[in-house]
Protein backbone atom coordinates (compact mmCIF):
# COMPACT_ATOMS: atom_id res chain seq x y z
CA UNK A 1 0.00 0.00 0.00
CA UNK A 2 0.76 3.49 -0.85
CA UNK A 3 0.67 6.20 2.20
CA UNK A 4 1.23 10.43 1.41
CA UNK A 5 2.58 11.76 4.49
CA UNK A 6 2.11 15.35 5.44
CA UNK A 7 4.38 16.56 7.93
CA UNK A 8 4.56 20.23 9.63
CA UNK A 9 8.02 21.04 11.36
CA UNK A 10 8.07 24.45 13.00
CA UNK A 11 10.43 26.23 15.20
CA UNK A 12 10.17 25.50 18.94
CA UNK A 13 7.67 27.81 20.96
CA UNK A 14 10.61 28.74 23.12
CA UNK A 15 13.26 29.49 20.37
CA UNK A 16 13.88 32.50 18.51
CA UNK A 17 12.74 32.24 14.98
CA UNK A 18 14.46 34.94 13.10
CA UNK A 19 13.12 34.12 10.22
CA UNK A 20 9.49 34.51 11.46
CA UNK A 21 10.91 37.96 13.32
CA UNK A 22 12.09 39.20 9.96
CA UNK A 23 8.99 38.26 8.11
CA UNK A 24 6.61 39.90 10.55
CA UNK A 25 8.44 43.38 10.67
CA UNK A 26 8.35 42.85 7.04
CA UNK A 27 4.98 42.90 7.13
CA UNK A 28 4.45 46.42 8.57
CA UNK A 29 6.12 47.39 5.53
CA UNK A 30 3.77 46.22 3.30
CA UNK A 31 1.05 47.74 4.79
CA UNK A 32 0.10 44.80 6.37
CA UNK A 33 0.77 45.76 10.39
CA UNK A 34 -2.36 43.80 11.50
CA UNK A 35 0.13 40.75 11.16
CA UNK A 36 2.01 39.23 13.69
CA UNK A 37 3.59 35.98 15.43
CA UNK A 38 4.94 34.83 12.11
CA UNK A 39 6.48 31.64 12.42
CA UNK A 40 8.31 29.80 9.56
CA UNK A 41 8.78 26.00 9.03
CA UNK A 42 8.82 23.65 7.02
CA UNK A 43 6.05 21.38 4.99
CA UNK A 44 7.58 18.34 3.58
CA UNK A 45 5.12 16.18 1.81
CA UNK A 46 6.47 12.25 1.01
CA UNK A 47 5.17 8.63 0.15
CA UNK A 48 5.93 5.29 1.54
CA UNK A 49 4.95 2.29 0.73
CA UNK A 50 4.09 0.02 3.81
CA UNK A 51 2.44 -3.11 4.59
CA UNK A 52 -0.18 -1.00 6.72
CA UNK A 53 -0.65 2.39 8.15
CA UNK A 54 1.69 1.39 11.49
CA UNK A 55 4.27 0.38 9.38
CA UNK A 56 4.44 3.63 7.60
CA UNK A 57 3.74 5.49 10.57
CA UNK A 58 6.54 4.34 11.89
CA UNK A 59 8.98 5.01 8.84
CA UNK A 60 7.97 8.58 8.49
CA UNK A 61 8.63 8.97 12.04
CA UNK A 62 12.02 7.58 11.48
CA UNK A 63 12.82 9.63 8.69
CA UNK A 64 11.76 12.42 10.84
CA UNK A 65 14.08 11.70 13.90
CA UNK A 66 16.99 10.74 11.52
CA UNK A 67 16.95 13.12 8.55
CA UNK A 68 14.20 15.82 8.20
CA UNK A 69 13.75 17.61 11.68
CA UNK A 70 16.16 18.38 14.57
CA UNK A 71 14.82 17.37 17.45
CA UNK A 72 16.63 20.28 19.35
CA UNK A 73 15.29 23.27 17.58
CA UNK A 74 12.30 22.41 15.77
CA UNK A 75 8.86 20.36 16.92
CA UNK A 76 7.05 17.63 14.32
CA UNK A 77 3.63 16.74 13.24
CA UNK A 78 2.14 14.39 10.69
CA UNK A 79 -0.57 13.07 8.79
CA UNK A 80 -0.73 10.10 6.97
CA UNK A 81 -3.57 9.22 4.46
CA UNK A 82 -3.47 5.87 2.08
CA UNK A 83 -2.94 6.76 -1.87
CA UNK A 84 -6.00 5.36 -4.13
CA UNK A 85 -4.46 3.98 -6.72
CA UNK A 86 -6.96 4.45 -10.63
CA UNK B 1 -10.95 39.31 16.76
CA UNK B 2 -7.44 37.68 16.45
CA UNK B 3 -7.35 34.52 14.15
CA UNK B 4 -4.63 31.97 13.39
CA UNK B 5 -3.53 31.41 9.77
CA UNK B 6 -1.82 27.90 8.94
CA UNK B 7 -0.07 28.80 5.36
CA UNK B 8 1.45 25.98 3.41
CA UNK B 9 3.09 26.98 0.00
CA UNK B 10 4.54 24.20 -1.76
CA UNK B 11 6.88 24.11 -5.19
CA UNK B 12 4.69 23.87 -8.47
CA UNK B 13 3.66 20.03 -8.91
CA UNK B 14 5.09 20.90 -12.63
CA UNK B 15 8.57 22.30 -11.24
CA UNK B 16 11.46 20.35 -10.13
CA UNK B 17 12.11 20.15 -6.31
CA UNK B 18 15.91 20.15 -5.90
CA UNK B 19 15.64 19.60 -2.09
CA UNK B 20 12.95 17.05 -2.62
CA UNK B 21 14.59 15.18 -4.33
CA UNK B 22 18.06 15.55 -2.56
CA UNK B 23 15.94 14.73 0.45
CA UNK B 24 14.44 11.23 -1.71
CA UNK B 25 18.01 9.94 -1.97
CA UNK B 26 19.16 10.48 1.18
CA UNK B 27 16.59 8.39 2.17
CA UNK B 28 17.40 5.46 0.68
CA UNK B 29 21.21 6.11 2.34
CA UNK B 30 19.85 5.78 5.78
CA UNK B 31 18.16 2.48 5.14
CA UNK B 32 14.24 4.04 3.86
CA UNK B 33 14.29 3.00 0.65
CA UNK B 34 10.37 3.11 0.64
CA UNK B 35 10.02 6.62 1.00
CA UNK B 36 9.82 8.48 -2.13
CA UNK B 37 8.42 11.97 -3.77
CA UNK B 38 9.88 13.98 -1.52
CA UNK B 39 8.88 17.53 -1.88
CA UNK B 40 9.62 20.64 0.49
CA UNK B 41 7.74 23.36 1.16
CA UNK B 42 7.12 26.24 3.51
CA UNK B 43 4.58 26.21 6.55
CA UNK B 44 4.05 29.47 7.93
CA UNK B 45 1.77 30.20 11.06
CA UNK B 46 0.58 33.97 11.86
CA UNK B 47 -1.97 36.04 13.76
CA UNK B 48 -3.69 38.51 12.10
CA UNK B 49 -6.26 41.03 13.51
CA UNK B 50 -9.54 41.67 11.93
CA UNK B 51 -13.42 42.30 12.10
CA UNK B 52 -14.27 39.30 10.33
CA UNK B 53 -12.86 36.04 8.86
CA UNK B 54 -13.47 37.40 5.80
CA UNK B 55 -10.90 40.50 6.03
CA UNK B 56 -8.55 38.18 7.75
CA UNK B 57 -8.65 35.81 4.62
CA UNK B 58 -8.11 39.10 2.81
CA UNK B 59 -5.25 39.67 4.45
CA UNK B 60 -3.72 36.78 4.53
CA UNK B 61 -4.35 36.67 0.85
CA UNK B 62 -2.45 39.96 0.43
CA UNK B 63 0.50 38.69 2.75
CA UNK B 64 0.99 35.44 0.46
CA UNK B 65 0.95 37.08 -3.29
CA UNK B 66 2.93 40.21 -1.79
CA UNK B 67 5.47 38.61 0.69
CA UNK B 68 5.60 35.18 1.27
CA UNK B 69 5.01 32.92 -2.20
CA UNK B 70 6.98 33.36 -5.29
CA UNK B 71 3.33 32.84 -7.88
CA UNK B 72 5.95 31.55 -10.22
CA UNK B 73 7.54 28.74 -8.61
CA UNK B 74 4.94 27.89 -5.63
CA UNK B 75 1.26 27.04 -4.94
CA UNK B 76 -0.19 28.28 -1.48
CA UNK B 77 -3.00 27.07 0.46
CA UNK B 78 -4.42 28.48 4.00
CA UNK B 79 -6.66 27.53 6.72
CA UNK B 80 -8.19 30.09 8.94
CA UNK B 81 -9.68 29.79 12.58
CA UNK B 82 -10.39 32.27 15.11
CA UNK B 83 -8.33 32.59 17.88
CA UNK B 84 -9.79 32.19 21.83
CA UNK B 85 -8.95 34.64 24.41
CA UNK B 86 -8.79 32.85 27.64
Amino acid sequence: MQFRADIVIMPHRALLDPQGKAVTSSMSNIGLPEIENVRVGKHIQLDVTADSLEVAEAKVKEACDKLLANPIMEVYEFSLAELQTA
